[in-house]
């Protein structure tokens, strides 16, 4: 059982009312490309991101916008803005470590940044074919120099979702993976 | 069988002919930590490494000098370069890819970057102890959020080493592991 590899660099997801604040009244995000997930884009627009020791200049926003402000970085990224976010699924923001998003029109500070939690898209065609149930775990192998078990990866499934797992950065550079690259997938016990 | 971690950050051995050549005539390195490995030392000095793409400051060199300069690096810093260097064990620089390193007095530029191969130091005690034998692999399991398995840990026995894996910034990163946590050793068939 195979699957791609979806490489995640860091990035931001806002609300409308934050694209407000950080890009100015009533401004529109603009797409620069689409992503492998259904309806998901990269922007033009970036913003830096302000911990308490450091700065990341250059973060890419994605769209469209949210219901509520998310930031994914790597574990890296966190010792170098000297902050501590928790490992979350998407759209969980319990306990996400405060952080500074600045724009060229403002800025706003929230608890907001999460590492990512390592998570496999499912659609309902995959997900019958291979048996796989949401929000289950399964993990990924990898055979190669650096090669290695990545547990803990999270099933979600949506008839939107294209079959893709996606890894931060981080796991990515440890493993010698990039993106779009075939790995394993293991049922965990 | 556990084992503590020792993180190794980017770092640079160098030989005396390249000390010359960066800190002056007749420098000598001076020492500012000894490290875990009998007689390794932290120094005070630290150079610039310079890529195809981008420059990293303030990197640390390790001492005692050495009959080769090597420079090791993460695959995460060698994006940031722009180089490919190759997975290799220390004193292996086989198609290690082509690197600067600035000095306050000058610099050098030859073949000595590579991503250090995870390995797990070993001392005779040890070894008869685990029945591990030198130059074999084993692999490292970690169990938390981002938990896995780690393979081709090599093992290097010595009588002045101190019992401890090395790995790298992105394999620490990956797997939310800091300096001196304890890992499980796992006997690869």
């Amino acid at each position: 059982m195979k699957v791609k590899v979806g490489v995640s660099a860091r990035h931001v997801h806002l609300t409308k009312e934050d694209v407000n604040i950080l890009f100015g009244k009533n401004y529109i995000l603009t797409k620069k490309a689409d992503l492998s997930q259904f309806g998901q884009y990269a922007c033009n627009e970036q913003i830096t991101l302000i911990g308490a020791k450091n700065t990341i200049k250059n973060v890419r926003v994605l769209g469209p916008e949210r219901n509520q402000t998310q930031v994914e970085i790597s574990k890296t990224d966190s010792y170098k803005l000297g902050i501590n976010p928790p490992v979350r699924n998407s759209g969980d923001l319990d306990n996400a470590a405060l952080i500074t998003i600045v724009g060229p029109c403002g800025q706003i500070t929230k608890k907001a940044a999460i590492i990512a939690a390592r998570h496999l898209h499912v659609n309902k065609q995959e997900q019958i074919k291979y048996g796989l149930i949401n929000k289950k775990n399964v993990s990924i192998k990898v055979n190669n120099e650096k090669g290695g078990i990545l547990n803990n990866v999270s099933i979600r499934v949506d008839d939107n979702y294209s079959y893709e797992v996606h890894l931060d950065t981080d796991d990515a550079n440890a493993f010698l993976i990039k993106n779009g690259d075939e790995v394993e997938i293991i049922i965990e016990d």
